[in-house]
């Protein structure tokens, strides 16, 4: 479980060959597979790729494997990929409001070293969680969202995320709507939960929904986020049972433990490089 | 298990001692109480009473009970009550289109006699699944959708129900929709399994719905009818996991099984006597 | 969907470049692969390949494939591979003693086309579900499991198994075991349902030991026969949730959809050429 | 939500009339009841009842109460009861070793006011988790498991839960096993995790044991500890989907989300008051 290990994520048109070509490549550089994965959306007809391979005995060193990687499969056909090793620390930068679960579960999943990742800093629009932050020895950073200063609270946050060599933004229950100019600053990079069972119940006041509608079960949905609102691509969902004894209380109390779970495998899929997205879909290796 | 038993369904503006009084009035028949459950809706205001009892050295003969609770328990006071044995077959007809997963179910769970009910027909728009219905000997009755000629088919198929005394009407994937007249004449009669787990992908094509949203999990929903399309008192909803693996077909497939379990539970539940309707929504006791 | 397609599977000691001398040699022929899934089992070192092409425009007829899969990939090394095709329908005896419900679900989905598959008869050691197959046009064979008389009553299913020419036997909550010599005969070739999440309550009345040790949560396993009682290769399992609200019948009830669901999705996966076994597991494809 | 609640809990052998004199009891002294929850065992002969009532108007102050119930609903015939109030908070003990996924989860929850209970100190038989404990500000203390001195260890740790007036142990992935003594000192306050789907792989390494076995699912379980090992009565069990591609680590890193959210349920249905034990099982109100 220790050694190093390089991950090669692809997702290209289809065209026959390409797995022979990609483990032939590896396998001649002495690279030892210890897992591959591959779906053909023959609808779309894109294919999707992962490899992981140990790095012990590779014939490549990593800053030559880029290269020689988009030489070996790539080509000037629609391909993309992305090369990974697992001694890498992500760094990730969590945003909040006022709610601490989701928050409390990520900081201690990393400080546990249950994950390889680094939470450099804590952002939020309110100062209620700085107490949490800081028993995690983390820095937490305020940037109010007073009406009118959107564009200034989000020029800071570009500035300290980039600064702080941030990969990946999670919104772990953070209540504002980011704008078009800041998501596009990071594709495919910001992780929201949304406390419901997308495309049920989008936007504000999802238990209060599911509770008038009288529902069954309720969920909660991890997803990237896009500027549709709540309309990204879903990386993975959750349900959990309710009943007529369900109080709005009870599905607010019921739903936490859903949505820290479901941004926790969400996250952590994303981490361990198993997902690929693809339009607003995506694909996420067992 | 084998001695019939009477049920009392009671839904009434909360007020302090309706156990008490109930109990109280079946403990002096002599009425050897076997279940009771009872569900306060504090917002509503609004209690919820279900009493299974005995009939053995029971007081009361059944024609005077109906009598005799209704002056116990009932009043001016928005109570609704009703009184069922377990000794009683009800009457279902099952309302079906082209696709047989849950008539097959729902026939081989009378046939069985795993459910006390009886199927006298089934009814359909089209003539295919007639020979489902003459495996079980069941008369099949066939009411064209063709434009224009809903009215003459409502008619037809509302007479057919009168005359069969039917009690419940199950549409088991029907794919048509009932006039607000025809839902009027059975209200809080009417069972649907729609294939979707609502509020999320109402109306047609659900399954296409979630494979082009690119959910990780899909549902089914038992509800009564109302006018509103998919809108109606939820009974019972369940779900299944899908990914990236699953095509349209795939949905439908694993989809096939979550109707017939979800709709099997729902009518479940309403024959014996557990759900009681509440505006849009259920109470269905454990 | 209704093209022909072919399927192999193979089971056989890890060896690089596996992958790239199948789809290579499918590739040569002008098979179109439409689903390609492996696994490698690293521990075990032992990898698992299946893969699915269309038939159409395929250079090799049937009666030539069996011998060049064999001689591109086959070997002495320790190689198990099997060849299907998708128009083929696979002729299942069910076993059965006295509860219908699996019956009536397995005769269901063949009568409706829901499955490319067909049961030439229904075996029990009672006539009770005589009824049943008869409902659905299928002779209904008893063996009567009477003392002493096991081995004249497993000659006698053997000699109807082979003359009606039957791939799989499935135990439909058939409740007698089989002998190691019958076993022996059908070797991965007959499921059972087992009414309880194995490795608990194996054996006899699961459902009161389960309610006796006062469980929350009950299962269902389909697995292959193998000579120790319970203990064969597990193919699917599932849960439902239980309370101290239900009595052992209520377990049994709720038992029961578990079963013929669990059932059908392990049947269902052997016939769709999903699983390989190896040793006392299996992998299950997507 | 914030009014002080008195919580009674009562098990005794079933007798007629009981809510209503409960009930009545309460209506005469003004209370104003939000919850009651009635279960009754036809079999055992027992009923089980937890009401939930408002002490705002409240006739009778706290110290009466105890006394007051005794007399109207005790008396000499096998009846259990116990009393609560909302505004207390329960202290707890967290045991570990040396897994910190059920401590963080726990800390966490009663750090954030999620729970209203206290943790006063957090016990182990290594040093390991000691800086977990101080990020929440809590006292740790280490009593170790060498060879013979168990009862020396037992003594210390009664001597710290007595001083520390601790209501509830937890044993949190706390890996020795507590002596009969010991165990006989907490009737019914102490719950432990254990990580399978009880009965299945009690004792020493069920993800192992599971992963060989081939299962599909594995499970965790939170249970009161008594003597005999991983047989306690069950508050609480999930699962978790596995397949061919979770090796043993995959197993436990699946598993360490189900046993923090499983032990949670169970802990918060204890101090919520909603568990009521009787014999080997529990019945937990919804």
């Amino acid at each position: 479980m220790n050694k190093t290990r390089a991950i090669l994520l692809i997702r290209c048109p289809d065209r026959p060959g390409l797995v022979a070509t990609v483990t032939g490549f590896l396998l001649r550089a002495g690279g030892n597979v210890v897992d591959l994965d591959e779906h053909v959306d023959r609808e779309a007809g894109v294919v999707f790729l992962r490899v992981e391979w140990e790095l012990e005995g590779f014939a490549l060193p990593r800053p030559a494997l880029g290269q020689a990687s988009a030489a070996e499969v790539g080509g000037p056909n629609g391909m993309h990929w992305s090369l990974h090793f697992t001694d890498e620390s992500p760094r990730i930068a969590v945003l909040v409001s006022r709610l601490p679960h989701c928050l409390y579960d990520l900081l201690s999943r990393c400080d546990s070293g249950e994950w390889r990742a680094e939470i450099p800093f804590v952002i939020s629009n309110h100062p209620d969680l700085e107490p949490v932050a800081r028993r995690f020895g983390k820095e937490f950073r305020v940037f109010p969202s007073a009406p009118g200063s959107k564009p200034e609270a989000e020029a800071g946050m570009a500035a300290l995320l980039d600064s702080g060599r941030v990969e990946l933004i999670v919104l772990a229950r953070y209540m504002q709507v980011l704008s078009p100019a800041f998501l596009a600053r990071y594709p495919g990079r910001i992780i929201n939960i949304h406390h419901s069972f997308l495309p049920a119940f989008p936007g504000a006041r999802p238990y209060h929904n599911a509770h008038a509608r009288g529902v069954k079960i309720i969920g909660a949905t991890c997803h990237y986020v896009t500027e549709e609102l709540d309309a990204g691509p879903i990386i993975e969902q959750d349900v959990a049972r309710v009943s007529h004894h369900d109080s709005v209380d009870d599905l607010v109390r019921k739903g936490r433990d859903l949505e820290k779970i479901v941004l926790a495998r969400g996250v952590y899929a994303h981490l361990r490089r198993k997902v690929i997205v693809h339009g607003n879909k995506t694909v996420v290796f067992a």
